[in-house]
């Protein structure tokens, strides 16, 4: 078992050289961390999960894009921006349904655009990643707060996955939320599920409540509706991959129907994430792409086969949660409650 | 892996002289039979799920009796009613929610009443066990046929647990359903739920339909939701451990939650079950008592510990499915559609 504090838990780091990742696949047994160099790695550790958590996806890509230039601006000076082309490519490839790594890419790529051909751009994209990294951990912080102050019952909270320090810059996008509220004395207790088949609630968000000394109870997706009908958790906090223009929200396999369970019961559903979490667009969730991953994550299990040979699976990674279903989304420029397509256009009114 | 084939799986078997129950613990990889002459043995494999399904547990029992009267009357001869009370009460302290663990004791109870204090009771009690064990298999076959008239869109449908050959006598009780419409043409590929924390769905389903030759596709509990959206299903068929007077149905953790989730979206819903698994003693579900078990089988996977130390979980083994999500109650007197406690009495009334 590690001995990291929890402020020292950072998903993803930049050494000053390298882009430094903790091998989430190993937690909580060890804390592994891959240093690399090579924005190629980079996207690798994406597609492998290496690194997950849509938050933590953003920023990984973006320090992949400083490291992609350096070696193209090393190997091919002033013709870097084509050479960073496979290295993009492959970033862009990882994983399909996180709208911040696009976002993050978008970004990088704006700033690239505005530089010579000339001049080494690694230094202005470090600049940009950093700022892009620093400015999701004030974000969830501030989401924090903002959520928090929806918790007024002081019943018990349920979340799915992992949406902690692990999964964002720090902090925590749902898990940020319930920090805040456990600070704040609004949160006792929190309801964890496993998360099957990745286990990220058992292995991740176990691991970062139990370090912050947040009393936490597993349990199997399949329990949920018990607990809910129990009328132990006033509200089901979850994070998002990717939300529509309508407010549906893609997430970890298992949300959506945590939030039909959750409206049958009159327990409130919350959807946290940064603004950079929104695809304006893609009109409903029916426009967002959902990975589907190999079969052998349900057909193993700890390496080992458990399903006979011959039985097959099928094991899409996300599902999208329509907006009908979710009570407030909170994202750092506000909650929106009972979203709709008018209300999200207004969240970005300001730019 | 067990090169047995279907008509040789046998959960609970009489070998002659001995109790032999299959170890579903190891479970595709092993095929291991414990053969045991004690009935406190037989009690301690229900506790430690070597045999699981409320109607196998009730063919164990029965024929555990036997075995507590064979050693009562070998060790103590005319006093052998009150020698066998130490094992009977193991029994029924072995597992709390499946009644048909109780019903096989009270049937087995009465044919003692009617026996003489001076006569061996074994040979009357093995009649009624092998009794009681035809009919299990007799009634799932009956109960296939009737479930299977059900089913008439030619969807795929979607199971939970373990509900075949392994959970009852033989055959299967919502397995039995999907036998039956597999071989009448009314189901092609069937979904199945991996059924945490134990994996029955992954181990035992998955194993016995693959080796019927009928297609099967596993997936975690959080994607049903996902599956039922999409239209892929148009049935969801359970078993159960015991259903109350006014059709509520207690089963394995998960499926109630497919119940509301099966109502949201239009899919319907059905459990299969013998009439031993009816309690008319208990008048709703609120009477159904629900087995809490051990929190390690939630933070540990695979015998190694997942979740941080310092985590806890909640473990509850089944929940209860009100009457009014369910669509129909396949017994193997009849099939009770929208269950109602003036209906579940009616199917009582030739008695």
């Amino acid at each position: 078992m590690s001995t990291h504090t929890h402020d020292s838990i950072r998903a993803v780091q930049w050494t000053g050289t390298h882009l430094s990742l903790l091998d989430q696949r190993l937690l909580p047994h060890e804390s592994v961390y891959l240093e690399t160099d090579r924005a190629a790695a980079a996207a690798d550790a994406i597609r492998d999960m290496v690194v997950r958590g849509a938050p933590a996806i953003g920023v990984t890509a973006a320090y992949a894009v400083v490291l992609a230039a350096r070696r193209a601006w090393s190997e091919d000076g002033q013709d870097w921006r084509a050479a960073m082309a496979a290295d993009l490519k492959a970033l862009a490839d990882s994983r399909p349904t996180a709208v911040n790594l696009f976002w993050a890419l978008e970004r990088m790529g704006q700033v690239m655009a505005g530089l010579p051909d000339g001049q080494d751009p690694e230094p202005a994209l470090l600049v940009e990643a950093e700022r892009i990294h620093q400015e999701d951990v004030d974000g969830n912080r501030h989401m924090g707060d903002l959520g928090a102050a929806l918790l007024q019952d002081g019943r018990d909270v349920l979340t799915h996955c992992n949406t902690g320090s692990l999964a964002t810059g720090g902090y925590g996008t749902a898990l940020g939320v319930i920090r805040s509220a456990y600070a704040q004395g609004r949160v006792k207790h929190v309801y964890a599920d496993e998360t099957r088949p990745w286990l990220q609630g058992a292995r991740l968000t176990a691991w970062e409540l139990v370090q912050d000394g947040i009393p936490v109870s597993l349990m199997c997706e399949g329990a949920a509706a018990s607990l809910m009908r129990e009328g132990r958790v006033g509200w089901v906090i979850v994070g998002s991959d990717r939300i529509a223009a309508n407010g549906d929200a893609a997430n970890k396999i298992g949300t959506y129907g945590l939030a039909v369970l959750a409206r049958h019961h009159g327990v409130k559903f919350m959807v946290v994430a940064p603004t950079t979490t929104i695809d304006m667009n893609a009109p409903s969730g029916a426009e967002i792409p959902i990975e589907e991953r190999g079969q052998e994550e349900v057909l193993e299990l700890a390496g080992r086969r458990v399903a006979a040979p011959g039985a097959a699976a099928w094991n899409p990674a996300f599902d999208v949660t329509p907006a009908g279903l979710i009570d407030a989304i909170v994202t750092e420029r506000g909650v929106v409650e009972q979203p709709n397509a008018q209300k999200m256009k207004a969240l970005f009114a300001a730019d």
